[in-house]
């Protein structure tokens, strides 16, 4: 297991699954699972233990509202815990954004956008730690960006012949 | 100790100490101490279960920015948690605020507004908390809503007899 | 009765049963009705009288926009008051919220998270207040806290045996 | 008195004497006093209720945080109220802004600006009421306006004529 | 013509009938038209001026956005301009709220609820101006109070007598 | 080319077609495409260049969440730079809108509405600064301008003739 | 007169005085002066005729609160026109952005950050358009970008030459 | 040099220099440097590819405003990005805090707290990153954590002897 994913609920798994996903797409092991700051605080430290004495780049993890479980976890360990803001309240996002990133200091999480495009930066964000000793990986990660450039040229000339629209002079 | 008194860092000292305050004034035994839910975890735990095996009525956490020790608390214990926003960063308490009230489910903070105003009527309801088995804090309570309601009546007076913008008709 | 659930509106329903569910789940003889601080200021205080003759441990009270009932009533009880603040305007729960936790100094409200968590975690507040002089109340309180936490772990467990973006290392 | 002025803590008056000046610069006969919905329900009816038995036009409400005294003062009477958040948290006035405006159908508080630019224009709309059955103060409020539009011409005079920044071609 | 509602486009519509509505219960002649205080400035200019002439007691403005209508109509009258923010933009009515209550001092707008809770209010506030010197309508408002009780009691009532959550002790 | 329409994915096509439907009512020949700052900052530089040469008046950017492209554009060029924010994230806008407008001294961004309205202000924007040395286009847009007011009085009159809520007097 | 400036109040000096210095570091010439969308409509009419009949290239608009002016004068002219919000009441400024930037379809104001950033910001707007039609202005604002860029780095050289908190490696 | 930190301004020393003391306190060989991803891009980029070369850990920005640095030098490199919001505005940081975390997929920004609490967290987070291969630095975190918690409880221990408000039961 070279990242955990973590989330503080079932209902948090149609967002963090986009991380397992990336992590998958770059053939890192990962481990994915549920727990809870607040009902299960000694599985989140087992999951922590574990992920140090498997030697994890990284802890991602997902929680909405007053989102406690990366700075929870923060807390009992020095590996990296990159949090992931979960829309998840009709304050629709806010409270886990202000609760993830505002961390006191000596306590860092790495916050990244609310939702799925944080959920797949989380990925890539433990990507890049992982790219720091691995080679193969940082080669990836450069494919991966010129894959993505690609993708937004290809999309581009999609436009130009002929969505609607569109138009050339 | 009837009301255990926790804040994050010595720097919210200044707001919790109305919270003190008032617990004083109605001769409530109380322990005021620093313990943070991310740098010190088992005094946090430490702290809880003394004032369980005390029999505290209520435990008030005030903490700023991504504010944890409530919620913290509240997970390890069923004694109802008080929890006061500080505002200590710049987004003004906004952060300390949905950190504390947005709880998931079943592990509630029974929050209260933003700095010392906060924290007076934290210790108010750990007032109210004792008084349900307490005659004698009930009729202090009611005594003091009298006073609150004669202070009114005394600062209109004077409003009254002269202050700048008075007026009388 | 032991708790007391107002609203201030029929269309309040729908998120303050959750109130009433988890209290009648523990056995705790309640009253739910409809009350407006605006509309029956009457109302709501005969309501609150009743509520202190019959022993009430806490009052409930749910309401939107400019969230006025909680404050109402905390004005005219020295019982703890618990407040929920209601998604019912295009501010999405803000109005309420700020409404109803920014109480003075001096009339506190409990305030919980806005909708239909908020409405639970309300329940689960009032049920610890009653806890504090009813032993089997606080068994079932642990017991419950116990619950919750396999719960989680059996929703992990099903995560792992299968859901979409498993992996296993 | 045509006009009655209250607000909810004396800590306001620094805002709402501003309605006052405003008042007795039209020679409007009215009275600012000090009344809280929380702590003093039943001094807010009985002044409501003389400034019904004295005629008046309209009642200005001043108030912060949770701000319930115009909504409370609102449900007792159906005279226009008109109220005035006042800045007096950390959450800067939005707390007052939003407990002030957001009220519930059939209960309307007309609602002016947060703090002082608020205070005045509480007390111009109580004008405007006043001058539908009163011709003199229809001319005082279109002179009123008249002087208005002199001033800014007059300043932009001063600053043509001069002040840094200043330019002319 | 006893009111008028102006609104900035006809998508207003369908938030500003309700205003419409209440005069209509209350029997209040009113003209509803559209007026765009950016489109047809002049338009809004022969209004305003046709408003004054029937001697009306109020104008209500709606609009979404930068909502500017009713801060451009009380710019041109010294009648009682009442201002109705409405949500018509990704920022959920934040954007017409702060635009239409934050007047600057002389020229002041009654602000009310975003939406259409806000156009009734809007309505609601029209009466009580036009009841100051129609004693009927001061009948009819004080009865409309009474049956808003009534409304809450019976709803009350319902739900004791059987809907899902109930409960009786 | 006249305008350059850009915009940070294909999904912002929806909003950004209603700038590209203006440009063409009025007969302005433009490019729309994508190109990401994040993504493909070369592909930016290229069109940015392009535009230039080709003598463009403005370039138009719609962007979401942290909205870079606008301001990484203006980074490049001295030709006008408009931005709209997308809504394209659980946050509404909030996020877009501020990373557009919030630019530092001496790289302006001329930022229009959130969505749909800003994408055709956008557009008009870019007319107004052709109609600077473009006399025809300088009475198309005055010519624009009495179209909208008179479609606001065709709406206004079909609105008297009998929608529902509609009281002629 | 190639560009008018125009303010609310002349407490907006200070901010607006900003947008002024940079025309005249540039070399154009411009009138600032002070007229209100409120206190006086025609003046601001004049002002606005004024500036289409000398040829102005944009018309510059600071205000704040629920910021008007700007949306005003872009109703009454196919001028491009430039707004900055300013941060004059307790809600700082977000007031006057959203009054400012959420104009409805056909009525564009170009809008830029809050206070003296956006002054500054607004002035540089302007003479990119100015640079349009004329070579030597787009010759001093690539200039003025290099001379930027030599800045940053001088003081990326003092940093590095002795600053506290420098390093070197 | 093992971390590179950024800044967009010399105004942003004041906040940054707290990254820099940590690292010092740490022993991490770094470099302090000023570079606008708006002003000078190309140093920007210069900036970067040193970085790479040198191997460092990971870069830090810190920024304000609209704050493109994190997620211009993101889009160039794939070595961990960390960027800290800087308040810098009227806006208080929610304008730097939205444009840094909000990044689209694909390019993350590791981000921390708004402020001097944020810079000493990035801090934190790199040296984290370095800890993953590095054992010395691994320990030295441990070590770091127990100072944490030992200063904590000293300072519990000053609050206990004698500070204002202190109370012992």
């Amino acid at each position: 297991m070279k990242v955990l994913i973590l989330m503080g609920s079932d209902s948090d798994l149609k967002v963090m699954k986009a991380a397992a996903e990336v992590l998958q797409d770059f053939g890192v092991p990962h481990r994915m699972t549920i727990a809870s700051a607040h009902r299960t605080p000694e599985r989140v430290s087992a999951l922590v233990a574990e992920a140090e004495k498997k030697g994890a780049a990284a802890i991602i993890c997902g929680a909405g509202m007053a989102a406690h479980l990366a700075g929870a976890v923060a807390a009992q360990t020095v590996l990296p815990v990159i949090g992931v803001p979960i829309d998840a309240s009709p304050l629709e996002g806010w409270d886990a954004l202000l609760s993830t990133v505002q961390m006191p200091p000596g306590i860092p999480v790495a916050t990244v956008a609310v939702g799925k495009a944080g959920a797949k930066n989380a990925a890539h964000l433990a990507l890049q730690i992982i790219a720091r000793s691995d080679g193969a990986m940082l080669k990836k990660l450069k494919a991966y960006r010129k894959k993505m450039a690609r993708e937004v040229e290809k999309k581009a000339e999609e436009l130009d012949k002929g969505k609607p629209g569109k138009k050339k002079h």
